[in-house]
Formats: structure tokens, sequence, C-alpha cells
């Protein structure tokens, strides 16, 4: 119950441990074009150029920086926490000439800035942001900022690492044009892959480009030769077979549950959470209108030793809950509630776990009336 | 038995399997301690810089390249076969001068070459070349390139993606300065990671760069905080867990059976393997003192339809063979003899597998007679 990986089913982890055949077998590319359907139904788009670029979610918001911005290009990177930090980074690393925008942590992106800042210069022609905030479990509206975006001209570039099967996300009605997600969050397969899809206006800019991308490995002119239409695939690199097995099968997962009855799980016990985290006295760092269910940020009750709980909480009770990142370090938790991991049982063991062991360090605190009030939300 | 991803045997599939844990868990830290310890067993180095990349091989040459080269930096790239001109690509991308010295496909880097090519210009600072390449089978003198390297100052880059685990290979002894290699090849684990081992001097000269790398998912400098020393460690992208799992047991059945007897097993039937093919009247395209034992490439006998073969390996006999790359398309096969797949069963299923399928389109040859040639190099 971290901020990721989350828990992987046994039907995930018995795919991935099928025997490996060749990138380039029948069977597999059958199963690609599976993966690539799939995740357009995650994605809820129709872009031809949806797939799992074959590294961790990092290497997901590199793919779209490397490809999308050439030297010079002038990008707005909206910075609420952690990973917006990264994207201008990235950005900067690709060649972009970047104005960051930044944010209190805990807050959203205020779309009023963001049109503010494009009016203030017409020359930017990228705006990139998080959806859903990892380090502060915060959700900012990607629908409005990627309006604006296409406004003024603008690609959008949109971090999805733990929105993506959480909660509510339209790539297609929002018009994001480039967007990257992670598989070890809601999807709750293995860490080690980023699904990305490009809007078709993103892919005649990578198609334009004037130069090569620094990387060859990321370079989706190159890569979407092997993820392309038909059979004959050009090969690139290995794609990472066992890894793609899981991916499958977790997508499979979600569309058998199906993408809204997955955000309502995600609502429903996020709800419970909270009120058993109530009950406790802890409290949530994230106003109520913009938190993510799937990542609850809580401050570290006053006088409670940060590290000693995590501890007690793993070797004893068997349970990750998550650090405070940057800013957050030391005065929060942060609290996991993904994909598989999203679920009744893991409600009740984190309070009566957390209350246990808070109550022993002095928090005057009661596990069972916390379970009591996680439970009246269910009826 | 293609040029890989080779069988990767039932224990490493059940490691890779397991439950997922946290990328910062202590268990798993001391799991990343073991990799490290058996990787530098499997590259004969004691590199403190010795890690699994979190991607496949391909992003394992990217990685070199982008840490060493800074524009403008002048590059050997020693090109006989597709990933040596792989090389010259990633590293132009990395912004390096490349002078490219081309060799004909099946023959290895003349190392007299490489010489007259660094004095005729001292500014050249990197020497980078194939040590087993894939497309053509062939091996290049390593030892004596990297002691040329070090004669003139350069650093060496070693591409050892299909040789680490299948023939002699000594970091530290033949003085190279940074090495990448794939997970999918002889060490016969699932593709997706690529091993890395740098010399102090590639590392001081990592640390001592004047711009940061065009990547931010490759920066060792970055990397070397999540993969370094001590139990601290800090958050860098998301760790591929499950996949490390099974690198950590690929690893251990190498170090189980030993280095050595590793590249004797390679060697053995590699042997047979050659004899039965010989009885066949299929030749062998590269120079026995220069043969890669595990990638055997062979001339398409004349009126074999390619395609057609290789579809009735698979189809009937659930046997894959590689076709040929680049220039050798539509030519050649490669055999693979990698790792678990390395096999006296491996060799006779091949041998009376394509000898009936060629005797079948036409070609005279008797698939009993080559197995009994190949058994006879047992003896």
């Amino acid at each position: 119950m971290g901020p990721g990986p989350s828990d992987v089913s046994e039907r995930v982890l018995k795919a991935l441990s099928q025997q490996t055949v060749g990138h380039l077998d029948p069977s597999f590319v059958t199963l690609m074009d599976e993966i690539k359907s799939l995740l357009q139904y995650a994605f809820q788009t129709k872009n031809e150029l949806t797939i799992p670029v074959s590294a961790p979610g990092s290497a997901g918001m590199e793919t779209c920086f490397m490809n999308l911005v050439e030297p010079g290009d002038k990008a707005l990177v909206c910075i609420n926490g952690v990973f917006g930090g990264r994207m201008k980074e990235v950005a900067s690393r690709a060649g972009a000439k970047v104005t960051a925008l930044e944010f209190e942590w805990g807050e959203a992106v205020d779309p009023a800035k963001v049109e503010a800042a494009l009016k203030a210069d017409p020359d930017i022609s990228i705006v990139a942001f998080v959806h859903a905030e990892t380090s502060t479990g915060v959700r900012s509206d990607a629908k409005a900022i990627c309006a604006l975006a296409q406004q003024h001209n603008c690609l959008s570039i949109v971090d999805a690492v733990t929105s993506l099967g959480g909660i509510d996300l339209n790539v297609d009605e929002w018009g994001i044009d480039a967007i990257y997600s992670g598989t070890q969050k809601c999807l709750s397969c293995t860490p080690g892959l980023a699904p990305v899809s490009f809007s078709q206006k993103a892919v005649d800019r990578i198609k334009a480009r004037s130069g090569k991308s620094d990387s060859w490995f990321l370079d989706l002119n190159l890569v979407m030769g092997y993820w392309g239409e038909g059979v004959k695939r050009a090969y690139h690199h290995t794609a990472p077979v066992n890894s793609l097995y899981a991916l499958h099968e977790a997508l499979l997962i979600l569309h058998e549950e199906g993408l809204e009855n997955a955000w309502q799980r995600h609502s429903q016990h996020h709800n419970a959470l909270v009120a058993g985290l109530d009950s406790l006295g802890i409290k949530m760092l994230v106003d109520a209108d913009i938190r993510l269910p799937e990542l609850n940020t809580v401050a570290i009750p006053e006088g409670i030793d940060d590290a000693a709980v995590r501890s007690a909480l793993l070797q004893r009770f068997d349970l990750e809950i998550g650090a405070g990142l940057g800013k957050f370090a030391g005065n929060a938790w942060r609290i996991g509630l993904m994909g598989n991991g999203c679920n009744k049982q893991n409600v009740m063991h984190c309070l009566s776990a957390l209350g246990t062991v808070l109550a022993e360090q002095g928090h005057d605190c009661d596990p069972a009336a916390a379970t009591t009030a996680a439970e009246a939300t269910y009826a």
C-alpha cells in the first residue's frame, strides 16, 4: 500500500512466467496487437500510436519529450510536485526552453494560471503537466488544461503514471496529444513498462522533425516500425517479452472489470480509508475535491517517528506505506489504494495496523473504532 | 534456437513470478547487492559501477554513449555488422564526431586497422566495437583492441550483448572501460535488462562531465544514487523488480555452473552442431577461428526457400531459428546455442528437424547421418 509498485495478482504473475518466445514470433505479434487494443481502451483513445515503451514510466516521460521537442522549442511545464519537476528536467535535456509554472505542494495546477502563461508567450508550443501527482496525491484538471493547450495551438504532454485505471481519464475526449503511464500503479502489473499514446497531431510532428531525437532507443520513428500495422514488423530492439505477457493480462483484467467500475472501486475504498483515518485523528493533506483516491497523502501526527512506524508496519504487519517525497519527506505518508491492492481487506488491514502502531507510540486513537468508521461507509 | 531471446529455464521463470515488493524494500536492496556481486563475477571485474540498466540491451548501448560522450568528442566506431552500425548511430546522436572503420560482413574487427586509425587521429578519445556480432556470428579480439585503446589514451566501449556468459570475457584483465550486455542471450534470462560495467576511469569521466547527459533516465550520475553503496538508496525510477528477481536467479545459475564451464559447454555443443551441419551440406559463413559458438551463421543452400523452412520448423517442430539480418537477410540463417538452450538435445533436435525440412525441399541430405556426425563429437 505504498505509492507503487502495487500488489500484483496471481493471474498476472502466472502470465508473466509463461515460456519466453521470440519477439518476432507470429504468436507474439498477435499478442502485441491485443495489447495495443487493450491500451486504447484503457486510455479511451483511437490513437494508432498507443504502445508500451520497453522501460519504466520515467522512460515514458522521456519518450514524449525526446520525440516532441526540437532544440529551442518553448515548453510550459506545470510543477506541483516531484514529477512536474522531473518533467522540467527532462524537457530541458531534450533541448526545450522551459517556462516553469510553479504551484504549492498539495495544490492542483490552476488552469487560469496556465491560460495567463500561454497568453503571455505565444511562442510556447508545448504544455506539460502531471494529471495525478504521485508525490502529493493531487489530481489536476487535465480536461481543462488540454483544452487551453488546444486553444493556444500547443501540444499537450500529460503524466498519467498514477491516474491510468484509477481515475477518470479520456484521452480523445479531452484532446490529449501525448500521454505516458506506468504499469505498476493502478494497472497492478509488474514495474518496467510505460504505456504511451500519441494523437495524430503529435505523430505528424514527430514524423516532420527536422533533426533526429537524441535517443535512438526511444525514437518513435523507429519504434513505430516494430509496433506498427500488419504482420511484418521491423526489428528495432528485443522487446521485454514476458513483461508484455503480464501487461496483456493486467489490461485484460481491467477490461473485464470495466474502466468505470474500476474508477468507482477506487473511489469507494478511498472513502472508507478516509473515514477510518479521520477516526484515527490523521489529517489528509489534500483538499477533498482534488484528492486522488488511489494515493492518499496524510500528515504524520505530531510526536510520531516516521521511520519507526513504517518499519513496524513492514516488519510486523507485512504492510508497506510510502514515505513522503521531496518537500513532504518526513512530514507525510503516502497510502496507496491502487488496482489489485484497492480492496476492503487492505483498507481494514491498514487502519488496524496503523492504529495499533500509532497507539503504541502514544498517539491517542482506537484502531477498532477506525475500522468501524470505515465499515460504515460501505453500508 | 534463434539469436535470442534464448530458452529461459523453469528456475528463472519461477523467480520472475515471485510477488512484487517495493523497489526500496530492505529485502530488495539486499537482492540488488547480490545482483551487483554476481554481475561482477560474470563480467570478471571489480568495477563498483556494475549494474543492470532497467531496459533492453540497446538501452545499455545508449547508456554507455550518452554518459561517456560529450558533444564534439571524437569516437572511433568499428563496424562489422548491424550492431556496430547501431553504435555509430547512437554515438552520433550523443554528439560524438564518429570515425567509422568498416569491415566486411563475416569478418572480425582488425586490430591493425584500429591501430592505424588511432595513429592517424590522436584526438580520438573513444574506441567502440562489438565483441560478438549477433548479425554475423563473428568474435572480435576484444583484448587486443582494448589494449590499443589504452595505449592511445582512449576509453573503450564494448558491446557484449551476445558474448557475456557464452565466450571468454574478462573486463578487468582486458582493461575494458565500458561494457554492456543483454539478459536474453547466454544468460538465458527474460529480455528487458542491460547489464553494464564501468571502470574507474570511465566513472571519473562521467562524474567530471561539463554538461548533463541528454537522457535523464540513463544518467549514471543519478542512477548511481539508487544502485550505490549502503542501505540508503535514493529513488530515481521504479526498478523492474520482477525482472531483477529473474536476473538474480539466472546469474546464480551461471555462478553455480562456473563461467569457464559455461564457456566450455558452448564450445562443445557448437562443435557438435557444426559437424552435423557439415553432414547436411550446410556451410558456415564464418571462419572457424573467429566463430561464435553461441551464434552459428550458415549459408542457406541454393534453391531453398528461406521463409518456408523457418515457418515449417516453427510450426511443425516448435523450433525457431533466426533469419539473416541486414546484408545477410535472405542469404543466411542464424542458429543460436545460448545459455540454457545450449545443450545436446537442442543440437540433435535442430539437425533432425532442419535436415527433414531441407530434404523435403529437395536438398540432398540425410538427417540421421547428421545426428550421428554430431554424436561422434561428444565421444
